[in-house]
């Protein structure tokens, strides 16, 4: 029977146990548990509240039960609640009486919020790492591909010319943004909550500024009710990745399409495709399906830890420990995505080629037109509807625009001279040279700044 | 390098292997998967297109497979993507070339939809047990506890006088509801989608219904793109899902708060409560908690699910493999949940005095004084007008209703009489005598109607 | 001040009128609560609880305020909280004192579920019928299109030839479902919960079976805690709104990649499309986009409103309250957009030739010829591997299946005979000639079905 | 017929004007249309793109335009779209020719992203003043209550007495992350986009720095794709709208709760509670109830527009029309809850001598006996069992702990002395005395930190 239930006259129901114990998951904690509980050992230690042999002992045992932990050795019993009572009942078998020394001053409250944030600010980390290896690809992906154009799209229809580098800078802007909200949370990540007991704090004289320094938390949370029962962190990393993963299924969806026999855009290498059980013909882009996909997943995470949160009165409640299996399955889908997305735009084959016919082929300068007639003195929606009008036309004959004579232009303006046929993709693309635009010497620019924060961050 | 990547130059990267291979979870479907295989092959063999020798070395192999499966010999390596590879391969290495024939006319398209389907028959039939068995918990705590009186809620302030085998019976209702959906899911989970090959149906004389009967399907799928790209049958067991859960939290949101100290209308059993790791008065309502947070856990995974189908074009799509998880954890979060909140109410400490107390101290006649006057002639609105006046006139006085004397009830209506004393909770209760009202005698109604459905069903 | 406030010093505060009034969208049910109330008055006068005079007056005031509403002429204040309360006291207005008889014998607990069910069986039967007229479209177009071949996608990559008429009855399909789901709420929609009073029934005389009939309600609900606080039926419908409005997301998915430049394969009619600000050559698919857009909305009210239940006590809470707005929007949405897809899809230009020129160019028949060598005695796997190098070759070597000549074939399996030409996209498509298969008579047997299904129902 | 409808045959269908138009929805942006125009088009007079005489007219006119909106004057047509086009076809009708020069130079793809930036950046500023107000609202009831004992709950069981004052802080702390996160919001919303024109930028000689300066925003943005298609701000605010109004669904739910009879801790004051319709002795917490339900209202909304985002391609689609009624209604309901929660908690009734006598009834000192053998040399696991099993002892006896007589403290352990009845509710809250504890200076020390915060921002 576990030792908090001295009060109780019988044993949990076996079902009951399999029902609440987090041991399957919360066994990934047991590196911060040991780190976090040999923290507030040496702390109770120097403030005397326990003696120093006894922490000694204390401390030796955890490090060896990390160690049979880590090694596969330790024999998880469900009974056990969770890994905090896990790792204590091994200390008492290991260590003996002085094991019950180490929950002096602490509740389990506070210690796996502790837990938790320590574990979290490490996800953080690597998260941040991932996104910015996700972004360092983009800015090579760009670099190498500067000359590359592509129909640039709104509503799946080809709208514009763009540089696919200006395409892909797009992705780095997304992810920047991402980068800067879990640093953000990472800021009210880095908080130290033990010392807060089980709601009200405790009644030792304990040093909690020794304890965040020891585990490296910048500060110490300013309210015992408040830090058991805050789970805001997890729910904004879950909102953040959801975000990312938000991206990652546009540029999925885009490698669906763009890989597709129509597009033919790009071709996905093989070691990032998957084959047919039944089609010997098919490459799938599985890896791009299976990021989109899992977009679901990560918004269920988050929208699960929302409900759970809703209305529950101060300060912990059980619903809590649901936290732990959401962040874990989160963290772990968005980590995988982000190394594997990497690597698969890594080695893609671009099709410049392709993508040039399908700018060619549509009316892909009509704006370049209207601006043309705008700057010879026509009005912005004059100038539009008079080449929407020269565009019905030419569908109708079945010609392109540089395929229409000066004279069937002219009859829809008088404004149209010979330098009509100045305008080509190359001049569409160099005309919108404006800080964020399209053109040549915006994009190299833009390239340095992204290099740049790269570098600095 | 799996048998499908033969128009492959190379094999695939080792973290796409990690991130598309679905065997870490979808090796539950391995009985399925051997099931709906030897089902295909004694028809292949039946209709002639594969060599009955063959489809019994193919039978034979597949059983000792899943033998091996069960007792834990069996290798999974993620390479081999699915457990559907995973055996084939296993039979090749066991039967050699015959193995090959296998997967004739069928695709892994229509073979996953049909383990799945067979899978969640199964877990569907379940459910109908598990929240039958729970009912019938209801059934018989409302039987034993026919004579106890509740302070019935609204907005969680007392508001009528109600028996607690009313209240309880009230989850009886929802619970019906609920299985009614799930057997309505089941409508439309039992159509066997095999033979609807990749997407197309397949060149090969089969017959479809002959492995429908096999494999105890109703009926086969009329569309084979649609068979293909189905999962409506997965999220509608997530819909019921979530309705049984939310139904649950409720009552588990009751439970806490009525085994609180304020209110103290039931205890929990020691072996359905924990303790504190810190404070040793603590008997925590623990298994309500986590069946409450729960509830957020199946929304998540519906909302999961729906947003990964949001915008799918036909057919098959990889982003589909990721409704397996989703339904096993809340498959299994349903089933663990009904069967221990069936054990938690069962075993709860009843105090029905109380629930007494909490009547008597409110003035939860005050509906029936109302009525009292007008059945007295008064109109009902002028009648409540007159009651709330009394009310809080009462309040001020610190008098309930017993305690005001005739006179001052006659200050606020000259209907009032002596035979206004005549209230009292039994004649309120009693008075609610219309179907589906708290009066004893529909009560009893009610559950003699609720054992013939459990009877009938 | 409210009329229900008589036990209550002051009036409610400003803010909080408007922030609990539902009377800005509760409006939409005053003919369910005219309904209602007339029904419950009839039935109050019938069994003697009220004087027949005044019954006869509270009807003749309710159709007269239901003219008012109707006309615009009725005023809301926001201080009468709610469509009830609003119509209640007008009514007294108009017929002084009687008025104060209608609410005898009920609460707002069981009016508003009554008004609501009574609305949401309309709602229900609209949305039969609208997806009803999709589904005929579907059939319309099938038939219509009954030569038309498109290359069916499996990861939006080429797979097999298809029927576009086999591809629009795979909608039909998915429709069907999603009437046979919303029939099936309808089912739990249409139980009268008038009579339950506030939460434990009502201590008058009523005949809830002659209310039920006077409103077309197929029985009554069974017990008076539930019948207030249940709100599954309304969840349950918008359960089945989001699957079915996943479906139109896929449809419309299918519409904007199609009518993009490079598939090609239909033209979106000038009605159904729209231009942009800037660039004149854009037609774009709005609806289509816009109804895919629309999903997000509808699966957020599910999961509102299933977050708003979580965890809710019983009997009524005000909570619930934030039933309505969820409601008429997410009905609003899928009614508007299942008509304005119709419109859509039936006005669609398809463009055979460019769907057959993408079957011709891929190597659509691989699974074929891989059919054609296990005819000839190899096995599947075999075959599969054959064939996906013999892909890989004609890949490299630029030539399509019709293009490499018989020793190249044979290169590959010396099983290759001159009949292998004989495999055309017509013979492949005919050879899925198993029920829900692609072969042409499938797909006719098919349509006779699916106008079988619209005309029984 | 739309102006920007000049290559199309004929009009949009009714049903599709109704089902694309946005007009009945973001009218709400025609103040910041009206700025971002007038700031453009003086930029493109500035910058000489547009004559002097023509900008002038055209500002000349928006302005006016904006007066007849503000006093209801205009005429809103569906047919116009949306309020961009509604007005620029104003602007023509009121100067004629000269107002198809406004839309030079930008597309509605950047128009309409800056006017939703322009709102959003106020919307954030009003939600950071409300939140302010609610904190200085727990700032000022912290302080008035500071004498006020109430037993501190953790899973809705007793645990230890707390300071009211201190709960209060809590919930000062949960803001004061919500304000956190919507200033971080703000920093990613402060960027101008306009120049980026329909998504590569423009092809004319603008200053968009200069705009920006006009609008206040920051900064510009960097990438032109990225620009028209990002929402992410808006989907930021929802997750940070959404962590607010679970902190309020949970204050919400402690107000239920507290203001039952059962409780009794709090009286919520007439003006924000309302009463019932059928029974006169009610009054219910509807405003707490309405706040808790409405959670799930702006969560919809959040997970409604991931859901909308998930798996779009770049760049602008017209799915993303859908961010605004999801901003608009999560914003109103957001500012709308923090206010009427300060309103209600401000006049709240605080009942101490429920609280007290809470606290007195139950065994919310063990832990501090525990603590006392503790600094007696006991290790803290023994104590935890030692108290237990006299918690036992005291239940079955039905005595509290000043009413155990010593020795038979002293059955389960020598330690105990006389000194053990020193041990008071006074004792155990000022023995927290850690940063963060319950002690009464501790609390003290918060408060002058919480109002230091307030004054600082």
């Amino acid at each position: 029977m576990s030792h908090v239930r001295s009060r109780f006259d019988k044993p949990a129901d076996e079902l009951v146990i399999k029902y609440t114990t987090s041991l399957p998951f919360d066994w990934r904690l047991y590196h911060e548990d040991v780190r976090g509980s040999i923290a507030h050992v040496r702390m109770l230690a120097k403030q005397g509240i326990i003696p120093s042999p006894d922490a000694l002992e204390i401390m030796k045992g955890l490090l060896e039960i990390e160690i049979e932990i880590g090694e596969g050795k330790f024999e998880f019993k469900p009974e056990m609640e969770d890994i905090h009572m896990a790792i204590e009942a091994r200390l008492k078998e290991k260590i003996g009486e002085a094991a019950g020394r180490l929950h002096t001053a602490r509740s389990r409250n506070d210690q796996v919020a502790t837990d938790l944030r320590l574990y979290m600010k490490d996800v953080i980390v690597w998260t941040l790492e991932s996104v910015k290896s996700l972004q360092t690809a983009f800015v090579e992906l760009a670099e190498k591909n500067i000359d590359v154009v592509l129909p640039g799209y709104t509503h799946l229809q080809p709208a514009q010319p763009i540089l696919l580098a200006h395409h892909y800078l797009a992705y780095f802007e997304m992810l920047q943004r991402d980068r800067d909200r879990f640093t953000d949370c990472l800021k009210r990540t880095d908080i130290l909550p033990l010392g807060s007991g089980a709601l009200a704090g405790v009644s030792y004289n304990i040093d909690r500024s020794f304890v965040a320094k020891e585990l490296g938390f910048s500060t110490i949370s300013r309210n015992s009710l408040d830090a058991v029962s805050d789970r805001d962190f997890v729910i904004e990393y879950l909102s953040a990745a959801s975000l990312t993963m938000m991206h990652l299924s546009r540029l999925s969806e885009e490698m669906v399409i763009w890989s597709g026999a129509e597009f033919g855009f790009i071709e996905i290498d093989d070691a990032y495709a998957t084959g047919s059980s039944i089609m010997p013909q098919k490459k799938n882009p599985d890896v791009a399906e299976l990021c989109r996909g899992k977009t679901g997943r990560v918004y269920g995470h988050l929208m699960g830890l929302l409900t759970t949160l809703k209305g529950l009165p101060l300060a912990y409640n059980r619903d809590l420990q649901e936290d732990k299996e959401a962040l874990f399955d989160a963290a772990d889908t968005l980590l995988m995505s982000l190394k594997v997305v990497a690597g698969m735009v890594q080695t893609v084959k671009v099709r410049p080629e392709k993508m040039l016919k399908s700018v060619d082929r549509s009316y892909l300068l009509a704006t370049d037109l209207a601006d043309y007639l705008v700057k010879k003195g026509e009005t912005f929606r004059n100038a539009h509807g008079i080449i929407g009008r020269l565009v019905s036309h030419g569908i109708k004959e079945g010609k392109t625009f540089p395929e229409l004579p000066l004279d069937e232009y002219r009859r829809f303006s008088p404004l149209f001279d010979q330098d009509v046929f100045e305008i080509t993709v190359a001049t569409s693309i160099d005309s919108r040279n404006n800080p964020g635009g399209t053109a040549r010497n915006r994009v190299e620019s833009a390239l340095v700044e992204a290099k740049a924060t790269l570098a600095g961050s």
